[in-house]
């Protein structure tokens, strides 16, 4: 054929992480038959739905059997009953949300990569390491690249700096994937108050949110003051919930949100209703649950089970004096490797010396070298003998 | 803000027609307070799910609420269970497919939207009337648009024409939405050979397929010799097992399709990766089970139930020498207003004097004036009545 195709695809590095990982493990398991391996590089949650999800998901399954309760179509943009719920969600954090501002998604992800769609060819600010999606779908829209470089010195958490072009997109994570950091009040207030200033918008993605457990961090970008003037918001029930096997998330684009007198809430309206179909109803009825108060507190057991494990390997990082970032409001925990070892040098060093799997900091960007992620997701006592054996080669 | 945005949306055109047509009937309905107006615009499916695809999607939810059992991130192309399930339905067809190229999604409205990520500046040839996701999605991506001209003298089935340009992507939908057309082998094998030969791209979208009653009309463009070598096909579980509401759908994409020595799978395969993240789990169990033997056969009754529908309301354009495309193997009747109306001043006339209501065709193209559709998503009862009262005003 001589279609042609989109030749920004050509500029993608191809992600061999986890592939690449699991042949090594694969490579180590032939000469060790016997190894125990534990993952501590799971970034899944490991823990099944809470009751009042699965009990919504079966009655809501239940109403698609019968004509008088069945329901076709959803709404593009999600049924008003989950975004009440979200606006209710919301006011935990005093955030006021009214029902257009909200989109309901099948994911965090899907949103944040189509949301290239809407924009046009602008300067783009990713904080590196950091989860690879802002990254490859830019890249796939052609759009010229800026690194926000994180380190100890700021913490992983990277602030505002005078070379941000205006008129520019930057994507935050907070708390960080991979490294675990949450932007405190005054730290994200620094972001809001430079992109009015700088006439920018903020692409903040929350999905880590629920492991916030510090009151010194906001759950929502919207708990600082004009972020509804310059800030989208993108998150999920993935992790605070266990729906990475359901698959809903949702997106808010404030009305307020006008650049170059487009509004940024009307353009997502079009293209959804242009390119999505809605998420399925069972799944919506499920979500609505997970943040009724009931599924609030089955949820907060899931990932109190998580902390209790970042805060044992938390424990380890401090008894050894090794730099760590997360472990707090957070499943990941970031540290440097030691004896300034490579992320992958250091990868078969606690292969081959602890059985232990981990997933190599440099994975996540240029600036994640030297350093390694692992996760609270595997079970209390999984994670209590790798910490055990970490003890003995760190 | 100053944030560039995409400039292609300013393109496109405001979809009023749901609205327009909602805004009609409630002023219709301000005056008339007692009026018993019958919906044959319905645009989804109105029967509940078979037994076996509730039952799964209970089983499957179940399944997420204990340890052993749950499931987290589903693979972004689908279960193998799910690829397997539609490798055996493609069998019925003479269609043999390979794991590699099926993708599962959240409905066909999806994928028909983001495959233009992978594409570069290409032609465009749509169909006029047509579903006018096609038309928007490429709109917004920039692209050079082409209509391929649906008439009576095609039976809304347009054929090649020599002033395709090479290496263009054309659409296709058969049996169409709206016209409820369907091509024949014969017919289709001209689009393959045509696309083959002028080095384009042909986008099958077979949403329908489950309607065709024809031995004359494939399932499957693969039905089509050298159909992989030119082809994409999308299609989806809405229409054919009641779908519309728990989202799925597929696409296939041969390995065989290579443009400019780029594998088009392989594209595909990495646009997902970055920006979709697979389909809930339980929705893919019941996926499965609507196309097990069982699941075929309740689904089956089901469109049997809206084909008698369509049967009747054929009879009635037969038996009054009305021109009609559909009402076999659609569930779509797609016919000319009498007495040269347009079709809206025809949407009036219906709805006042027979309180039928329908959809305008030219919401679907401008090649749709002076047309009217109507569907068989009602129940047996509205549907008979509506025809007794279009039997006195056509």
């Amino acid at each position: 054929m001589k279609v042609k195709i989109n030749d920004n695809f050509d500029n993608l590095a191809e992600n061999y992480l986890f592939s690449d990982i699991n042949k090594k493990i694969a490579k180590y398991k032939e000469k060790n038959k016997n190894a125990d391996i534990i993952k501590l590089g799971i970034g899944d949650v490991t823990l099944p739905l809470g009751k009042s999800v699965v009990d919504a998901l079966i009655k809501a399954s239940n109403e698609m059997a019968s004509k008088d309760t069945f329901r076709g179509y959803p709404l593009e943009y999600g049924y008003d009953f989950m975004k009440e719920a979200l606006i209710k969600y919301y006011k935990r954090f005093n955030v006021n949300l009214d029902l257009e501002s909200i989109f309901i998604s099948d994911g965090a992800k899907s949103d944040l990569g189509n949301i290239v769609d809407i924009f046009g060819d602008n300067e783009i600010y990713i904080p590196n390491p950091v989860y690879p999606v802002y990254l490859d779908s830019n890249l796939m829209a052609g759009r010229n690249i800026n690194y926000i470089v994180g380190n100890e010195e700021n913490n992983f958490l990277p602030l505002p700096t005078k070379d941000i072009k205006e008129g520019s997109i930057i994507y935050l994570c907070s708390p960080n994937n991979p490294t675990g950091s949450a932007y405190s009040y005054e730290d994200l207030k620094k972001w809001i108050d430079f992109a009015i200033k700088n006439e920018s918008l903020i692409i903040y993605d929350s999905a880590y949110e629920a492991f916030i457990d510090n009151d010194l961090c906001p759950h929502s970008v919207y708990e600082i003051e004009n972020a509804k003037k310059c800030a989208i918001e993108i998150s999920s029930f993935s992790k605070q919930a266990g729906f990475t096997g359901l698959r809903c998330g949702w997106t808010i684009i404030p009305l307020e949100l006008i650049s170059n007198s487009h509004s940024i809430n009307k353009l997502w309206k079009r293209r959804q209703a242009t390119k999505f179909n809605g998420v399925s109803y069972p799944v919506q009825r499920a979500a609505e649950a997970a943040i009724s108060d009931m599924g609030i507190l089955e949820c907060k057991n899931n990932i109190k089970y998580y902390m209790e494990n970042a805060l044992m390997l938390s424990k380890l990082f401090d008894e050894k004096n090794i730099y760590y970032s997360g472990g707090k409001s957070s499943p990941y925990i970031w540290f440097k490797c030691p004896n300034n070892m490579s992320s992958w040098d250091f990868f078969d060093y606690l292969l081959e010396n602890a059985n232990v799997v981990g997933t190599p900091g440099v994975g996540f960007g240029i600036h994640g070298e030297g350093y390694f992620r692992i996760t609270s997701f595997n079970t209390y006592e999984k994670t209590k003998e790798a910490i055990e054996r970490l003890k003995k080669v760190l």
